[in-house]
């Protein structure tokens, strides 16, 4: 079985625009939005039209491109302190994904030796593009090092969306299940709809479908009696940072972590290097609306007046973690 | 401190008909219906409008009772067969519920001693009658033996409702929560969404706001993170059957019971006698509708073609358990 997966990118550049997957309107209608304005960028990535951190990534560095695209400053000077705020303002959207922030960085750090503004513009496009263009990449070159740890029948569970639409293209987690389906193994998948946003039924579910990989869906408190009943042959999570001691990604993760240690399920974290954050030891973790838990696209699901935690990340101790794999090669846990 | 709390019931009789609050409304309107045919019953309890395994006793009970005043059969043995299969379309609604057997059970060995129609009819109503005031009687006398366990100043994580809306009044693992405020006790609740259909926000959060019990609302995903966070004294849950092993409750359970044992926080099931049956050891899950998990209120949240699997219930093994309360009395688990 030779299986070909759709190539569509979730983001991408259009002459003078950056051009996305409105993921908010998953799975109802496919939308791509075309993004003109800095504002608008910001707008975007808070309201989760684009997300996933490598996704974000290509956001992030597309995003400094189009500040020094759109902004008219004759002044060489003006024009990169107007790409510095325009970069800060970009990476305080999400405060957890370190890879918006590395791609804003990319596309500072190579606009520093230029001298004019032309200069300017044109290279700090041509980053964004190859930062996007890097993305597939080693999404592929992950997927294929991750494959090795799957056998033909596995039955894969994820959360959220690591996938084509968390990315550039192909995805992470999901990349690593494409990559073992075109090397013939059949492999079927149980997606957590990923609560409060549903990052898992709408977005990972649709992407499985279009390209005709068997997917289950299920609530998130379903994934424990699931593995009790020995559904599930391994998990496979994305990361949004990865620190020394821990893996930062979307709240329930370290709930599957331990669901999945308790069933002696490896736990696999699907990560590519620019995810890894050695250097902090505290992350901030976003606190996100109260609304997103008293209402499910726009119908009320609670009182109004409920008091609510909504933490958009928890943070997993990598003792939990069997493996992380990235593009580079897979790294075991040593007391696993 | 002496709390007063509202004495509304969530189902009773009145003259000709059985009136409850039809759950499927919260939170937006507190609505009461009238139910005054034996299939309104059945759709009502197919659809959730009344849930909860002690709230469902009564109902089977009423439903009986209901069955027998609306047949004007002269018969007595035609009046009884009614009865019987009255009975049996009322349990097939909800299989894994055992208070629904118990409360229809009860009215149909009431009426059995019963020579005329005119004293099966009343026989019948007032089994049902009786039925309904034990179940608060027995949920405040579990509430108070369950409240010893609860020190001034603790934070309850619950799950699902097992409120005074799953039940005729008080509440089960609620009313422990209502019981040890009432003793001066400041409880403060961690309220889980308790996907797919939300009876945590829709209905826990809402009956602990009207009696002004300090309740945070998360998505189930977070309860690991809470309890790593140090914020949990211990989980309650209710349950809607016992076995000699395992207790079956609201799917997402044993979930919270493996993250509970992780975190070591003590995990109790509040479980009137009625929910234990030490004959059954395998207890038929019900499978619910796909399209819970891909609509939420009507909106959609997945894929319409997405493969779904939705079972109502999970299984909690007794080792995960720390405690029993009924009304009775605590049934440690000798192990922890």
């Amino acid at each position: 079985m030779d299986q070909q997966f759709d190539e569509k990118l979730t983001i991408f550049w259009d002459s003078d625009a950056i051009v996305l997957v409105d993921q908010t309107k998953l799975p109802v209608t496919y939308e791509l939005v075309k993004i003109t304005t800095l504002n608008q960028l910001i707008n975007a990535i808070k309201t989760l039209k684009v997300r996933g951190a490598p996704a974000l990534g290509a956001a992030g560095a597309y995003g400094v491109a189009l500040a020094a695209q759109s902004n008219k400053d004759r002044s060489i000077v003006k024009l990169k302190a107007h790409l510095r705020l325009a970069a800060r303002s970009i990476i305080e959207t999400r405060p957890t994904a370190i890879n918006l922030f590395f791609g804003v960085d990319r596309v500072l750090k190579a606009v520093e030796p230029c001298i004019t503004v032309e200069e300017v513009r044109e290279v700090a496009l041509n980053e964004a593009l190859r930062v996007a263009e890097e993305d597939v990449i080693t999404n592929k070159a992950l997927g294929g090092i991750g494959a090795s740890l799957l056998k033909d029948g596995d039955v894969v569970m994820t959360y959220c969306n690591a996938g084509r639409l968390a990315t550039v293209g192909w995805g992470t987690a999901l990349g690593i299940v494409r990559s073992a389906i075109q090397e013939g193994k059949r492999i079927a998948v149980y997606a957590c709809e990923t609560r409060p946003l549903n990052q898992g039924s709408r977005i990972t579910v649709f992407e499985l479908l279009e390209d005709n990989i068997p997917t289950t869906l299920i609530t998130d408190n379903m994934a424990a009696s699931i593995m009790k009943q020995g559904k599930i042959d391994s998990v496979i999570v994305g990361a949004d940072r990865i620190t020394q001691t821990s893996v930062y990604n979307k709240i329930g993760t370290y709930m599957l972590a331990i669901c999945a240690k308790t069933h002696d399920v490896p736990f696999y974290v699907a990560a590519p290097l620019a995810t890894f954050d050695y250097e902090s030891s505290v992350v901030k973790i976003e606190e996100r609306d109260a609304n997103e838990l008293r209402f499910c696209r726009g119908k009320q699901i609670a009182p109004l007046l409920a008091h609510v935690e909504n933490p958009a990340f928890d943070v997993t101790p990598k003792e939990l973690v069997t493996a992380i794999i990235t593009e580079e090669g897979i790294i075991h846990n040593p007391h696993q």
